[in-house]
């Protein structure tokens, strides 16, 4: 099951929305490239990857609406497209290194004269179909490092759901599963979204992987009474240092794993790397609506009185002192990142 | 406005319904002392301090409703209830140590042939009002330490609500305020109950205090960002060598306050100082339902996946090395707290 598919014969993005689960499964139909980013914007579609091929996705989506008479005219709505698509979410850099991705190819193959109709499709389904092989390939680079018998805290959503297929953390996690290493996962319910309770619970019940949701705030007591050996998390970007913006929670997570020896693992693929962002405090950190934190109900009442306002950042920095390993799809960088991860990224040119 | 009343024309206990708030303000009449078990175990009422004192009024409540013709009768049927109440929750002391005090009272009463009966209110009122009074000393030795300005993060209750009045580190925010200090509190949600974002918030609202909501997992971005320059906490249980039993949260955010070198206070009358306690390893955590944590609702649909389980540990143990002082209402521990606690305790008898 993809998570994202191009329907070919009405030039259409189908998409899972997510906010539906995990009480329904409800496949959109998406035909323009500004109703991906209303779906990026909105949470239909989220995780980094994800939403770096739908964003790719939103460029075939343009290029088969477009009117256009001309490559030079395809290429400047493209253009136009990529801007707006780039800006639907700031933390991730996946959606920027789609987008250019594709902007980069249709240029060449424009250049030389080729179809840019066809080009923007055939690199975001490049884009999406590299990512099923290259989510499977840190599954097994990460699944190696699981021991049997583990408990394991997992953060957000970052399965199938998260990716075009497989996921990241969730990946490893679904791998370890299916090599009968008799895991556990303690899920934190990753508030103000839920994305933990509400996806990856749905997920691993679906691929029968034992599971108890916890509270956020409670991993730091499970790691400080030995019932936890191992933490995975995604990531929406690592800067070149290591840092790493993920998931509000993420940092107090790492904290709390270092505290007690408990290795701590980012799972992301080479284009969450950003070389480019040279630590953690040049990552720009959404702010999201408030109504996210206070939009909850408990007996159908709401949790807190009228007129409180709240602060809701999405993402926070983890500090790359604090990550025991970095896993890609071309092997594990180790600390110094600054050297293992240019490394990695040299090699995969 | 008292949380906790002695009502003396029908031997009743009035308090308020802490579950029913944000809400409505809804006011309960108990008559016996096994509606206070009830009241304790369901969080009717709640915090260290207000459980204390409900339960010594627990047992003024058993000696009201008495049919015991004889002094030893009722101090037996006493002794039975204050099993019963000290065994309605496990962590926070203050129950065992209000209900230890008032069977101490009485059988000393008992054994000088005074009115036991009479013996038991008089106990009971006397450690509700000692408990507002102390909490004022607390707030007046927490306030000096806030500047001016400050942003301070507050998890959980630990108001007016969760005492008889004042509360504990709500009780110094409160203070800070009318000192016109011009703070402002980020107020941990604190799931899984949300005694942050319906209790806390309910409180500030009525103070003037200006506030923000925020998830407990983004407490440490705030602190990273130099958006807060203070934690305070209440406390269930301080061990000897100074390690905190609290709400469950308390140890990350005090990792993260640690980690951005932010004073972290544990806020807590010399009654939750347990002195045969030594470390925070023999603190007993109380596991509570799973419901608590999976029976939210997001647009009345429910937060996780049909069959989902939770684990729901209702505090975690904040190792003394991470707190910054202990105010209490007789000055402020730092560390070496196995010599600081100790004094303050020794001074106080």
């Amino acid at each position: 099951m993809r998570t994202l598919e191009w329907l070919s014969e009405t030039s259409e993005l189908k998409m899972i929305d997510q906010r539906a689960l995990p009480g329904e499964l409800v496949w959109l139909r998406l035909s323009t490239h500004d109703e991906v980013i209303s779906a990026i914007k909105d949470m239909t579609v989220r995780g980094a990857p994800a939403i770096g091929a739908a964003a790719a996705y939103g460029l075939a989506l343009c290029a088969a609406r477009s009117h256009a008479i001309s490559s030079e005219g395809l290429l400047e709505e493209l253009r136009e497209a990529a801007k707006g698509l780039k800006a639907a979410r700031p933390t991730a850099v996946n959606l920027a290194w789609a987008v250019d991705r594709v902007i980069a190819a249709v240029k060449k193959t424009a250049g030389e004269g080729g179809s840019v109709n066809e080009a923007t499709l055939i690199e975001a389904e490049r884009i999406a179909d590299e990512d099923v092989a290259i989510n499977e390939r840190m599954a097994e680079n990460g699944a190696a490092l699981v021991q049997p018998g583990e408990t394991i805290i997992h953060h957000c959503n970052t399965g199938a759901l998260a990716t075009v297929d497989w996921g990241t953390a969730l990946g490893v996690i679904r791998k370890a599963h299916e090599q009968g290493k008799g895991i556990r996962v303690l899920v934190d319910e990753t508030r103000p979204r839920l994305q933990g309770a509400r996806l990856t619970a749905w997920e691993l019940k679906h691929y029968g992987v034992p599971f108890d949701v916890i509270s956020d705030n409670a991993a730091g007591s499970f790691l400080q009474r030995g019932e936890a050996q191992r933490v995975l998390v995604g990531a929406d970007r690592v800067a070149a240092n290591g840092d790493t913006a993920n998931k509000i929670g993420t940092y107090m997570l790492a904290l709390a794993a270092k505290d007690n020896d408990v290795p701590f693992h980012v799972v992301a693929p080479l284009s969450t790397i950003d070389l480019n962002t040279l630590t953690g405090d040049s990552i720009p950190i959404e702010e999201r609506s408030q109504d996210e934190v206070l939009g909850l109900q408990v007996e159908s009442k709401p949790i807190a009185p009228e007129g409180t306002t709240a602060r809701n950042p999405a993402f926070d920095i983890t500090p790359h002192s604090l990550i025991t390993s970095i896993i890609t799809e071309k092997g594990i960088a180790q600390p110094p990142y600054s050297q293992s991860l240019r490394g990695l990224k040299e090699n995969s040119r």
